[in-house]
C-alpha cells in the first residue's frame, strides 16, 4: 500500500470535540489485520434498549458484512447494541470464506459482550479479494470489551480509516423543552466514492430515545441529501454501511415528526459528507455543484453528477482553469434535458455565460482568479425548468493516480 | 494548450500507406485558426454523383457544425460533396455567432467548390465556447480548392489533429467479382471520448457506388460495434461527427446485403477506433475489456463500460497492479445484473477468479507480471446468461491530468 505521510490540504485544523453520548461506550486495538503500527480494530458497545438503523450499498457484489447487517437490520430488539469495525481488508469478494469470517468475528463479540448475535454488526474496510485474517480479529476482542470508554470516539475515527488523511467526526446538541439531546458521529471514507449509498462507513450515535422505525426513515431520507449527494471517483464501494444507534439513555423521546433533531441529524451527516470530500483522494479543491432550472430534481442532479464526475472538469479545476466549455460539455452529454441557448454558468458570483453564449461582460482574467480560491462553487441553470439539486466534489490531481495506481503493492 | 511533445507510447510505427479513393480529392492549409505552424484547415471533394451518410454526437449541447450538418445529411442529391474541417477551435457553445460562421464557411466553400451548400459539410475540433475566427478559414478556401490532390489524404488526417500525438488512418481492399473497391478512413481524437456516438471527428471514403440509405445503415449500424465502444474518460463530445462517402468512381455497386464489404467497412472503423484509443490522453496501455455471460448484451456492455471508466481500475492498470477486486467493484456498481458468487475474471489467459473467490492456483507473481505488457485484455464471466459485449480503453496516468489541468492555457 502507498504509504500517505500528507494530509488532505482541505483537512480542517482540528478533530472536533465531540460530546459524550451516554449510553453507549468505544475502544480501539491495533490488532494488526494489514497495518502496522496503529489502531485497526473498534468496538462500539450501546446500552439495552437501544435502537439501530442502517443504510447500505446498492452495489450487486456487496461484501459480507454488509450482507450480515442487512440481515439483522429493523428487527426488534430489546438487547443492547455492538458494532465491530476492522480496517486493512474489505472481507470482500472472499466467497464462503467471507460469510464465515464474518459468523466467526459476530459469535465472538456477542460471547465476549453478553449479547445476541443478531444485534452484533460487522463492517470491515480495506482490500477486496483477500482473505480477512479473523482470528487476529478476534483476538482482541476480550481486550476492546474490557477497555469500553464513554470518552473514545475520536479513537474509534482514527481506527476505522484506510487511506484517510485526516479522523472525521462531526456533533450537534438539539434543545428541545425536556432538555438537550447530543449526536455524533464519526465516517471514513476517501477513495471508491459515488452515489447510492454514497459512503464508506458512517457510525452515528444520539442519546435520544427514538423507534426503530423513525430513525431508519430519517437516516434514510437524510443520506439522500447527504452521502448520495457527493463522489469523489464515481466508483461504488462493496462496503458502504451508515448506522446509526439511538440509545435513549436522555430519557428524551423524539417522534417522526421533530424538526428541530432532523435538522441537527442533517447538519451531522452533511459535515460528515463534506469532510469525506475534503479528504478525496488527492484533492486540493472542495467543489460544489449547484444546478437549479432543471426540468425536475431527479434531471437536476443527473446535470450535477455529470459535471462532479468529468474527468475533464475536475482536472481543469485542478489546474485552476476556469473551463467553462467543460461544463456545457458535461451538461451536454448527462441524458437529461438542456438547451444549449438557455444554459447559464457562473463560477461563484461570477457570471461567465449565459443563453448560449459568453457573458458580456465576463473576463477571462477573473475566472481565472477565482479559480485559485480551494472551495469551488460551480452555478448552473438549465433555464428550462424549477428542478434544482446539489452536489459536492472535488478535483482530480496527480495525488489520485499516485495513491491508486500503487495502491496494493 | 500545453504542449504535447511526446507522442503515445502505444502509437503503431508509421502511418499506414492508403489506397487512392478514386473520386475524392484533398488539400490542406495552415490558416492559423490557432495553432501557429502546422496545418488546420482540410477540404475534401467527391465528384457529383457521390453519396454521403453520416452519424453525429447525442449530446444536447451540440456544436453548430453538428447541427447543420445532421440538417443536410440524407437528402438526395446528384451533385458533388465538398467536407471542410478546421481544428484549433470547436465553434462550440458560440451562441447565434455558431451558426453564423457555418453559413459563412459553407457559402464560402459552395462558391470556390461551385458546389450546392447543402453539399458542403463541416466540422470545427478543438477549444469549446470562443468564437471561431471564421475568416481566416475563408481566407485560405480558394487556396485550398486549387491544390485538390488524390494523394494528400494523410495530410488531411495531420490537419485535423487536436490533442492527437499522431494521424490516424487505415484502410482496406474489397475484392469484388468485378475488381477490387478500396476503402480508406482518418480520424482525430484523443481525450472527451465516450460512448453514445463516440468519436470524435472520422471520414471514410471508398469509391465503390453505394445508395445513401444502405451506405448510412451500414456506418450507423458497424458504429455501434467500433466507435461506440471505445471511451477514454466518459466525456462526450459535442463535436462528434462521422462521415462516409462513396464516390462510385470504381463503378462497383455495393448492396444492402454485401458482407465482404460490411466487413471490410467494419475492419477500417474498428482500427480507427482502436487508433483513438490507443493515443488516449497519457495512455500507456491498450486496454481490451471482454465481457461475457450476462444476463443480455446491454447489461454486458453497461458491465463492460463500468469497468472501462472506472478511475480506480484505469489506474490500477497504470499502476501494472492485478487488482482484480476492482473489477468486483465495478461489476457491482454498474447496475446490471450479477452474482458475486458466479463471477469469474481472467487477466488475459491467467484465471484470477472464479466462483465469488481467488482462484485455487492463482498466483500473484503472475497477475502482476502479466499487467507489465501494454496490451491488457481483461475477461469478465458473469455467469448468469448469454449475453456479451468487447469495449476498448485505455488506462489512467500522470500524462492524462498533465495533458488536461492545464488545456486553455
Amino acid at each position: 500500500m502507498a504509504v500517505i505521510t500528507k494530509v488532505s490540504p482541505l483537512a480542517p485544523k482540528a478533530f472536533p470535540d465531540l460530546p459524550v453520548i451516554k449510553g453507549v461506550r468505544f475502544a480501539t486495538a491495533a490488532a494488526g489485520v494489514k497495518y502496522q503500527g496503529r489502531t485497526d480494530v473498534m468496538l462500539a458497545v450501546a446500552d439495552a434498549g437501544s435502537s439501530v438503523a442502517g443504510v447500505f450499498t446498492k452495489s450487486a457484489t456487496r461484501a459480507a458484512p454488509v450482507l450480515d447487517c442487512q440481515d439483522k437490520i429493523g428487527k426488534s430488539s430489546d438487547a443492547g447494541v455492538a458494532i465491530l469495525v476492522n480496517s486493512g481488508n474489505a472481507n470482500a469478494f472472499t466467497g464462503k470464506y467471507g460469510g464465515a469470517s464474518v459468523e466467526a468475528i459476530t459469535s465472538a463479540v456477542a460471547a465476549s459482550t453478553d449479547m445476541p448475535a443478531e444485534r452484533v454488526f460487522t463492517s470491515s474496510t480495506g482490500v477486496i479479494g483477500e482473505p480477512l485474517p479473523h482470528d487476529r480479529v478476534i483476538a482482541v476482542i476480550d481486550e476492546l470489551n474490557s477497555a469500553l470508554s464513554e470518552n473514545a470516539l475520536e479513537d474509534a475515527a482514527r481506527a476505522i480509516m484506510t487511506t484517510d488523511t485526516y479522523a472525521k467526526g462531526a456533533a450537534a446538541v438539539v434543545e428541545t423543552p425536556a432538555g438537550p439531546v447530543n449526536i455524533a458521529g464519526i465516517a471514513k471514507g476517501s477513495g471508491m466514492i459515488a452515489p447510492d449509498m454514497a459512503t464508506m462507513l458512517v457510525y452515528i450515535f444520539t442519546d435520544a430515545k427514538i423507534e426503530q422505525s423513525v430513525l431508519q426513515q430519517m437516516i434514510s431520507s437524510i443520506t439522500d441529501q447527504t452521502f448520495n449527494c457527493i463522489t469523489v471517483d464515481s466508483d461504488t464501494s462493496t462496503s458502504d454501511t451508515l448506522l446509526a444507534v439511538a440509545t435513549g439513555a436522555s430519557g428524551i423521546v423524539i417522534a417522526e415528526a421533530d424538526k428541530a433533531f432532523s435538522d441537527a441529524l442533517n447538519s451531522v451527516m452533511l459535515e460528515l459528507a463534506h469532510l469525506v470530500v475534503r479528504d478525496g483522494e488527492g484533492a486540493t479543491k472542495f467543489v460544489e455543484i449547484n444546478v437549479s432550472g432543471a426540468a425536475n430534481d431527479a434531471d437536476a442532479k443527473t446535470h450535477a453528477m455529470a459535471i462532479a464526475n468529468s474527468p475533464l472538469i475536475k482536472t481543469a479545476i485542478a489546474g485552476e482553469d476556469p473551463n467553462w466549455g467543460r461544463v456545457v460539455m458535461a451538461i451536454g452529454k448527462s441524458g437529461a434535458a438542456a438547451d444549449r441557448d438557455r444554459l447559464s454558468i457562473s463560477f461563484g458570483d461570477i457570471l461567465v455565460a449565459k443563453e448560449g453564449w459568453v457573458a458580456d461582460d465576463y473576463r477571462e482574467e477573473d475566472g481565472a482568479n477565482y479559480m485559485k480560491s480551494d472551495h469551488i462553487v460551480l452555478n448552473i441553470d438549465v433555464g428550462i425548468g424549477d428542478g434544482k439539486s446539489i452536489v459536492w466534489t472535488c478535483d482530480l490531481t496527480h495525488g489520485y493516480i499516485e495513491i491508486n495506481a500503487d495502491y496494493r503493492s
